[in-house]
């Protein structure tokens, strides 16, 4: 992080045309990502969004309000262009790559959708560890080349998004573990579960927490056992976006869990994470507090796929052209206060 | 308004891949704007910015931290290309169209400025009357004016903007008057007040109020004794806005006090008022309170000229094109909960 051009984009913003903060969390924005993209023009653009999809487990416990063969369903609806993430990345111009880490039955050839298949979904994680140790580096490592991809191609702002039914129960059981909290601090409707259903759900995680969780468990550990192939995944690419240099715009509640894993085993890579939305799904919040997290957004969405960070880049593109093309007061002979 | 296309609306939302009600408030955008605009394909484009500036006479006070000089200087700054809401109407291809309603010094022609003159800036509220009736209703026309040439010209949004060194300190006034309030409820730091910035500020309006205000006052003459000349051109575009059918996005503190304005002069205007952010300036959460009012953002902006709203802009592009472009269940062949 460069901490130098961080300090000159502050300098800056105090000398543009306007009370000094006044623009606020737009300020904050431009500064942040001079000092992240170690120039005095920072940029989202071009903006990577990585989508990764698996199927669970758990759903066999009748966690979620969707059959899972939605996942698959969706896959190609996000390919097609017919999902609120398609329709968004379009909007926006961002790029984007869909990934199939493992739905229950292989759809076969999708076209703009990367088969990189880890399994026929996770095991049950009220039963059983969510994956081997095999399956967890294969999962890391897809979300790790993946990031490595973005860097390459240019990408200077990257975006995780997931696609998994039943994929809340597995994110809240990841982060009731790494957040020594019980199911009932985090739990929540999901795609909207009624309150016996969330009742149920508490106790499946709550069952896989007192199956797999003991005080020694790695975060390693418990990404395997616990989580999914998309989460598992996303906390690589994360871990390598911040390798790389690559600021991260954060999507809402599964993807702060993955985020969270991803700090507790390099806590540097919480330098890199901006957050875009707070999501209505209740146990956000606490993940937030633990990340000491400030979303720019609280619009109540509950969608996933991304499409949460991805309404919050004009914010980040606005901040940085107002950094960019405002005048000075000296330039616009504005008289300083 | 056209309940019948907001229905229509409502079914489609719910009709598209995604549960119910998961994107929050970008659903709830896409109605409304159906609604308002009586069509299934909202849309806030073309957007119309409207920028009135103007002095203050109340400046003499000492409540800004700028010399009034500064409302000349950033008319030609704004009209220039150098000022936020220059740089956020270029970067968002809204129409932009600025008006000098009477700053102190008569600045000669600008380009792309209207000059539409009222007088060389209010009278000093403390001790005067802000304008006589005459003043105010050449302040509100130029306002219904403008909002007439908005409609006329296709626009289906309307942004009102401000910019008038000291303009915090009537707008303060003026929403105490309109809310039974005293000074010191609503009173906060403007451009950058200290504490006993704030603490004479709040004397010079408590001192306005026991001039001005008794309970017989109609809106109309609070507006001609406390507000401004910009004040009062927003207020008159917002009712005429509400009665040729287009929609405003309401901009921070300021505007949201002419709003006010507006709405107890024609209560029916709150229906075609959407509100875009909280600013940092205190007062502005009492306004929303009035208002019912509940903003999109809350990015601590306290800047004006409309910059708040314009930064709304995209979520209400997002929130229609994500109306219009999502497939359906049907379409996608994605099984329903």
């Amino acid at each position: 992080i460069d901490a130098m051009a961080a300090d000159a984009a502050r300098r800056r913003q105090d000398q543009l045309t306007k009370p000094r903060g006044s623009l606020g969390r737009l300020e904050e924005i431009a500064i942040r990502l001079a000092g992240l993209q170690g120039t005095p023009t920072p940029s989202p653009d071009p903006v990577q969004i990585l989508l990764f999809a698996a199927d669970h487990g758990v759903a066999a416990e009748g966690v979620s309000v969707f059959p899972q063969a939605v996942t698959n369903q969706m896959v190609r609806n996000i390919a097609g262009g017919g999902a609120a993430v398609s329709v968004l990345a379009r909007a926006l111009d961002a790029r984007m790559e869909i990934t199939d880490l493992g739905t229950v039955e292989d759809p076969g050839p999708i076209q703009n959708v990367r088969s990189e298949r880890i399994g026929p979904g996770t095991g049950n994680i009220a039963r059983e560890p969510a994956m081997t140790d095999e399956q967890l580096a294969a999962a890391m490592n897809a979300g790790r080349a993946a990031a490595e991809r973005a860097v390459d191609s240019g990408a200077r702002l990257l975006i995780c998004g997931e696609m998994g039914i039943a994929n809340t129960t597995p994110a809240t059981a990841l982060a009731c573990a790494l957040l020594d909290l019980p199911a009932g601090a985090l739990v929540g409707p999901g795609t909207g579960l009624d309150q016996p259903g969330v009742a149920r759900k508490a106790e499946v995680i709550t069952k896989a927490l007192a199956r797999h969780v003991t005080s020694d468990r790695t975060p390693l550990e418990l990404l395997a056992r616990l989580s999914g192939f998309e989460l598992a995944a996303m906390t690589g690419a994360f871990i390598t976006a911040a390798q790389r240099g690559l600021p991260v715009l954060v999507d809402g509640f599964i993807v702060s869990a993955s985020a969270l894993a991803a700090v507790r085993l390099q806590p540097e890579v919480r330098n890199w994470l901006l957050f875009s939305h707070g999501s209505a799904e209740p146990g956000h919040r606490r993940i937030m507090t633990a990340l000491a997290a400030d979303p720019l957004l609280d619009l109540g969405l509950r969608l996933g796929e991304a499409s949460g960070a991805a309404v919050a880049v004009p914010l980040l593109r606005l901040a940085c052209m107002l950094h960019q093309q405002m005048a000075t007061f000296g330039e616009a002979g504005v008289s300083e206060a």
